[in-house]
């Protein structure tokens, strides 16, 4: 389907299978592991058993063609991979342990059953990664693009719970990995694919740039920092994770736990291919990691107490702290200038 | 929205509130009931608490402008309540309690504020008299129709909850309410749109049919009936809501029970105005309560020590037996001819 891949695959109507043969059919190999699954795909509704010790959590987000994906560019089971990817992090971001998920999907009918079979080959792929259930979901026609709509449900004890909410003063804000790849990730991806709609006979040149587009087109829950920390034994105080932009998360966090935050320039963690890639595209960096989006890194506030459990964990890094409310939310530049961060994001580094 | 409505609705941008402002405000006269509702909207994840005794049901289906609605003859206020209503009674086919709902939809900027308001004036309302809690959702979006995701939660004790699997050779099958009017109901919408299109000066002609119209545009769980059954005593062996059509729900439950089904034409309920309004449309009304659909009522079988707590409750009609697989599954008509019900439906009465 994409332009980027050879396209070789053969070509089955869904309407030879319909759409009980297809959920059939695409939902066959998909095995449940956790032990709460009583019963997963076939019947109205799928049977859980609740751990008795936790509570639940449940998120849910849709992907639309054209908005959220562009198939000229998104390999069906990167999509795929990507829906169940970005529902997890939803759980992690609550420090919880996601254990069952639903997928439904609008197609239309230019699809081929094999095209639906690429994308939950991504679904299974992430599924087996994460250890989640598909559980159950719904498919169905569409009139234009295609649509996928994934819940994820997971689970925690009460006490582990980091809401967004809880930040005190004079917490440290913390985030995992690096900002901005995925960003940019995604202006590799358009740059090619105008490049392709003026020239169809130019090969796409993605080369030298697979760990941004592996960001955009891959990305992975933070599931296993969500292990570290219970490891260490630290709760956040807060946490929401990056999808719409680190500013934007922070104005969340800040709004919800009623506090100010503070974050500075020189602590914002970016891959060296990251910086490199801003310079070529002539973009700058820190732009890209504040506003970016898409990073599903885990944003969090720790208690100071926390400090030594993380200092030294390349995992980790701490980017500020919390402060009174009546600071305001600020982004210090290296040149010790204070900016106020706003709902449009920081945009005096807009190019 | 709808050609049979007054337009008056004022016009505000989705883009003055943006995706979290327009969040906040269709969520916020949103009150959960549940006691398993810890958290509902507004973090990562939605925080719930599972009943000690029971088990939880959850299910999903996703209705697509174009495919399974149609705006111009839809109001917002009853598709919103109709993406509720047919969640719920997956719930109710398996047995059990809906609590909870999460609500996703990918809007048209065409859209104004005032028609997303219209949808969730539906979904409360629904919620309502469902009593669910809408628990979470996603708010996106999208360059051609609206798509609405609705998951439901749910809740039965373990020992309670209805399978498609479970039927019984010598079982009665039991149909609630009646068939066919939902289907009708659409006849004529389609019918108005039509003359309507043809000439736009010509105000649509609804009514006298406010029973199938209501059954089409606004179909009710029969979470009642549920608490009927409770009542009585009766578990059922196995339950489908009949949301495909009688005769596509009759080969599910064969299908998984691993038996036959026979159902007799004299038996199927249907109302009088079903039969005046499919004659009117010269449509045969057998035919329209097999193959129609969009009923949702519960289609279920039960032991025969049970006959005599239904028999004389006119919401619940038994309308035929459970057989021995090797009988097939069979259509007895008036004159005592017998037709196998294929995957198809039962295309002899088709006119």
């Amino acid at each position: 389907m994409s332009i980027f891949e050879d396209n070789k695959l053969q070509s089955t109507s869904i309407s030879e299978l319909g759409e009980f043969g297809l959920i059939d059919h695409i939902t066959k190999d998909f095995k449940s592991k956790n032990k709460t699954t009583v019963k997963a795909v076939g019947d109205d509704a799928a049977v859980l058993k609740s751990a008795l010790d936790k509570l639940q959590l449940i998120s849910t987000d849709m992907l639309v063609e054209g908005v959220h994906f562009d198939l000229s560019y998104v390999p069906l089971k990167h999509l795929g991979y990507k829906s169940v990817s970005v529902n997890v992090s939803d759980i992690c971001a609550m420090n919880g342990k996601a254990t069952q998920i639903t997928v439904s999907i609008a197609i239309s009918n230019r699809f081929p059953v094999e095209a639906v079979e690429e994308l939950y080959s991504g679904i299974k792929s992430a599924c087996e990664k994460f250890n989640v259930d598909l559980i159950g979901g719904d498919t169905t026609s569409s009139v234009s693009g295609l649509v996928i709509s994934v819940t994820v449900i997971g689970e925690a004890k009460e006490e582990k719970i980091s809401y967004r909410c809880g930040a005190k003063v004079n917490d440290l804000l913390v985030v995992t990995g690096d900002l901005g790849a995925a960003y940019l990730g995604l202006q590799i991806l358009k740059r090619e694919k105008d490049i392709f709609l003026a020239n169809p006979g130019v090969q796409p040149d993605l080369q030298g740039n697979d760990y941004s587009l592996q960001r955009q087109l891959k990305p992975e829950a933070r599931v296993n920092l969500i292990e570290v920390l219970e490891e260490l034994e630290i709760k956040p105080t807060s946490m929401i994770d990056v999808s719409d932009g680190l500013t934007s998360e922070i104005l969340h966090l800040s709004k919800c736990s009623d506090v100010g935050i503070t974050i500075y320039e020189d602590k914002i963690p970016i891959d060296h291919t990251t910086m490199n890639l801003a310079k070529d595209l002539n973009l700058n960096p820190i732009f890209c990691a504040l506003n970016g989006g898409e990073d599903y890194e885990l944003l969090f506030t720790i208690g100071q107490e926390h400090y030594d459990k993380l200092k030294k964990d390349v995992d980790f890094t701490i980017i500020g702290h919390v402060t009174d409310k009546s600071e305001g939310n600020n982004f210090i530049t290296n040149d010790s200038a204070s900016h106020p961060i706003t709902a449009q994001g920081w945009d005096a580094l807009k190019k």
